[in-house]
Formats: structure tokens, sequence, C-alpha cells
């Protein structure tokens, strides 16, 4: 299988986030990316696309903001991360703001997702290492991997939050399909339940979203991710969300991903994007989930049992000194 | 005139905010209120209105969120003050969550507005005062002022931000209006715009709303007082945004005021509620206009020579030192 990464995308090292009232350290650390890299390497370097791609997905007052985020802040005097406090909870429209913390409150859905010196240019190249998993598979792979972080599927069309910048998962769909490799599914494995990309294609009946994730109840990011979600317009019925209790293991986790597999396959699709996020993990610190490592290559070979190219983009995994094996247990499903 | 204040006000007292991207102490404290005391006292203790006059103007569910906030965030084990960090920023609809840290976001405009233990006792009361000036007027007398903290004009039908929960001004407006005191016009000359009262009276044609404040461009709350938002549908005109840059003073102030009257009475008003901020003040500390002293007597008299009926209701004003003797200057403008 042919594995993605930038060496550019550690350059996003955030020493902290505002959670629960306080500051913590910054878990989505530049290590997990180390550990899988140890564990699963050799990566080759990804391709370099240009803007338009991720541009097809985001904003371009929201790109524009993400570049120079960190420099206006810096010009504003302020010391260390980027983060905002104020956010336009009710009225948001396009406005000419020029003060970075308004910019920063119109563009995040969160206070948890700071950003550092490097933020973009790790995000960009994050973005080209989900695409060159996309060319692997035109070029006539099986299975890819990009190693993506930061990680994207919190990211909205015009939103950052909860670590996320720009949506790999939804960059490297579009992406495929533009190409004319679709119909596209895309399958969102993540502990999160993963609002960006719904929103990016709420409407857009082109790309059919099924994601398994904690109940929005209980869990991050609690105003997504409800199983009543099922799209917009034209696309109603292109959006499955199924939330699983704390505590779920892999014998309530099988069915979930049974019924997430099945309507991908009766919705016709040709290809499929992977969110795959390893915070299901039992020993996740920030996650409530209980699946073991040999959980990841079950679920890996049942996905790749469905017999679609396969681009699988990296999301979430918090435990990292354990996240270098449960991303290898994944892969190792897709071997043949 | 007389004066209205509960001593329950104080039980609001968080210790700190976030802002800029980290903690500094909280600006809205409540020797703000024991300054204006001991200037221009002595207060009356409101009357008990109950919850009715407040319920007609915020959510029901909002109501029940602030009520029971503190307790489920001492209940979560959370130490400080209750404070979110995730915000739907696109995605808000109502949704029966228990969390705290979703409860938070959902019903907060910012990161900025810690609630303390007493945080709702206080605001109870202080909308009392608020309630309580208005019946002074309904009693005959020509003007009134309610020492309202928290204060309340960027707090919105289901919001709360920028240290405000419940709008006192709107509460008093209503009631008013609901007593035939009506038309009632609302005249905000806090430095900052009144985003909450101009939601919560956005679509309503019986209550003409018109403030004057610091450009949103350069200023909090950023997303609200455009000069562009008039107001909607049937309401569309009777919302007046006269946003002034940074370093207004009264030279550059009065030309405003004077629009804004000018309206108010051309729209017929009987009635007058001010939100009155003194942080317009030139040595306010998280402000940037450039008022003196005398020129809130100036301002007073002005609004008190437009002849209406006038409920005053504090806001804002964070030069502690100063804010008794420069409410005490603006109440000495109402003086016969």
């Amino acid at each position: 299988m042919k594995l993605f990464f930038d060496s550019r995308q550690a350059a996003h090292a955030p020493t902290r986030e505002f959670h629960n009232g306080g500051w913590t350290p910054h878990a989505e650390t530049p290590d997990r990316t180390a550990q899988v890299v140890a564990a699963v390497g050799p990566f080759i370097p990804p391709h370099d696309h240009g803007i338009a791609p991720i541009a097809a997905v985001h904003d371009a007052r929201y790109l524009t903001f993400l570049q120079e985020a960190w420099a206006t802040w810096v010009a504003a005097g302020r010391e260390g991360d980027a983060i905002g406090y104020t956010f336009p909870v009710v009225h948001r429209r396009p406005l000419d703001l020029t003060r970075i913390d308004a910019r920063l409150g119109a563009f995040s859905m969160d206070a948890s997702t700071p950003i550092s010196a490097g933020s973009w240019d790790a995000a960009y190249w994050g973005a080209q290492s989900a695409l060159s998993a996309v060319d692997a598979l035109a070029d006539g792979a099986r299975a890819s991997f990009a190693l993506c972080r930061p990680p994207g599927h919190h990211a909205g069309p015009d939103y950052l939050g909860g670590y996320c910048f720009l949506n790999n998962a939804a960059i490297a769909a579009r992406h495929a399909a533009a190409q004319g490799m679709g119909p596209v599914a895309m399958l969102d494995v993540d502990y999160h339940h993963g609002n960006g990309t719904q929103d990016i294609f709420l409407d857009d009946d082109q790309v059919f979203f099924a994601s398994i994730h904690a109940d929005p109840r209980t869990d991050y990011p609690f105003y997504w991710g409800h199983a009543d979600e099922r799209g917009e317009g034209m696309a109603h019925g292109t959006t499955l969300n199924l939330p699983l209790p704390r505590g779920t293991d892999w014998t309530a986790y099988r069915p979930a991903l049974d019924t997430a597999l099945a309507a991908i396959a009766d919705w016709g699709a040709k290809m499929l994007v992977v969110s795959f996020g390893a915070d299901t993990y039992v020993d996740d610190p920030i996650s409530g989930f209980a699946l073991q490592t040999q959980d990841f290559t079950t679920m890996g070979r049942r996905i790749a049992d469905a017999g679609l190219p396969c681009a699988i983009v990296m999301e979430g995994g918090y435990a990292v000194d354990a996240l270098g094996v449960n991303v290898a247990a994944f892969l190792a499903g897709f071997a043949d």
C-alpha cells in the first residue's frame, strides 16, 4: 500500500488548548505522526496539487484567513498560539473584518483549535498527502493511506475546529469525484463525529457520508452527528449518522459498521474515502470507546471486503504510544 | 430620581475571563456597583416582578440553562468559573443536551462570560431593578435609574455574552410596552454595540432601537452593529446603528446623539429606555472613546430634553474608580 506523508506537517505544534474551563496540553501533537511513521513506514512525500483542489472544498475567505492568521496574531502583539474568544453564534455573514480576534471567531467553531506558526504549511501538506492517496487509486492501487496531520474532519467549508483546519478527506473525495472516480462514499470511523465533512456535503448528492461515532449528546462536537441528520434538499438521505454510547466495544461497534457498509453499497459507491481515527481505542485518553488493537485489523478487513478502491485518511487518535501499532493493525486489514 | 439596586447583584463575581488568547482578570467586578452606590445613593431595593417579564424576552430553555449552569458545572467536577469552549457557529437548533460544556456553547456567543456561583441571582435581581425603574415612570416619574449588574445589552433571546446574561434594558422595554406605555424607544450609549438588544427586537416593529458605539470592525462584538443593520421584515427601519471610530470625543459624538434622538422623535416614541455605559469615558481601560466626565452631564441633558419618560439602565464602564462620578454626572443631566 502506498503511504503518504510530508515532514512539513510537523510545523503545526501548538502548546496548549482551551478545554473544560482551562488550559490543557495540546493533545494533537507532532509526535502522533512520528509514531506512525516509525510503525508503518516508509512514506512517500506527496505530489503538490496546488491550492485548486483545496479551494474546491473551502471558501476563499476562509483560506485567506488561515494563511494570514498567525502573522496577524503576532502583528497584534499577542503571545502564544492564536485562539479566538468570541464567536458569532447567531449572526454570521461575510464581513470585511481585519482584527485578528474577529477573524478567529468568524472562522472558528471552538476555542480549542489554536493556530501556531506552522499551522498553514502543515495543513497544506496534509491535504496534499490526501490528494496523493487518491492519485494512487487512480493509478490502480486497491488502497492507499495518507498520514494527515493536523486532522481534517471537523473543518467545515469556512470554519476550523476540533484540531482541524483543512478537511483532508473531503478534499480527497471531491478531487476523486472531479476525476470521474465516483460515485464516492465517505466512511468516518473516528471516535468523534465528522461535522465538517457532513457540512461540506450536506446538500451535495454526489457524495455519500456515513459516520460511526460517540453520541454527540455526551461527546464533542455536540451540535452535529445526531441520528436525525440525513442531509438536506436534493441530498436528503446521503448522510447517515450512527451514534453509539460511551463504552462501545467491538461487539457493539461491528453492527454499526455493517449498517454503514451496506448503505454505501446500496448507494452504488465506486470508491471509498475512509476517515480513520484510532481514538476509538480503549486506552485513548480523551475518548470513551473500547476497541482493542486487533479490532482495527478486523475493521480494516471488513472495509476492504467491500471491494471498493479505498483512500484512507488519518484523523484522530491520542494514545500516542499505541498509535503506530493501531494504524499498522488497521492497514493490515487491507493486506492482500 | 428613583434609583434601584439589589445587593444580591453582587453575588456574580467571576475571577477571570478568557480574552485575546489567555486569562485576564474579570473586568466586570462587583466593585463597579459599590462605587456607584457610594456616589449617587441612596438606592431602593426593587420590587420582585417574578420570572414572567424576563420570560417575555428570553427563551425558556435559555433561562433553565442559566439557573442550572453553575450547579451542573460543579457536579461535572470542574473547578473555577463555568465557561464554554465550543460553539455551534453554523448549526444551531434546539437539542436536548445535558453535558455542561455542550449547553454552555449552545447558549453562549463568546468564551469571555464566565458563570460564577451567584450569577443567576445577581442577573435576576438586576432585571428586577430595571423593571422597578419602569414602574417608577408608570407612577409619574420623569426619569429613573436601575443600577443593573451584571450588564445586559449583549444578551440575546437565547444566548449570553459580553458579561451579560439577562437583557435588563430589553426586559424593561417589553414590560413598559406590555403596560401600554409605548411606543417605546431604546437608546444604547454604551461603548459597545448592544447586539443582544438588537437581536431581541430585530423583527419587532413595536420597539425602536438606536445605538451609538465603537465601530464593530475594530471592537467587540464585531459581528453586529454595522450601519447596514436596520431591522428585518416588518421591522425594517426600526434599528439604527451609528458606529463611530476609536478616539471619538464629545465633538464627534454629539452629532450621532442628535441623529439618534431625532430618529426616536420621528418614530413617535412616548417612552425611552437608555442603556447607559460609562465605558465611553476617556480613561476606560478596555475601550477607546474620549468622553470627559462633564460630557456625560451634557449627554444626559440632551436626552432629558427629548421630553420622554426615561428609564436608565446601567450597562458597562470599567474605569471603576471614576464610575461613581461618571454615573453621577450623567444623572445630573436629568435634574430638574
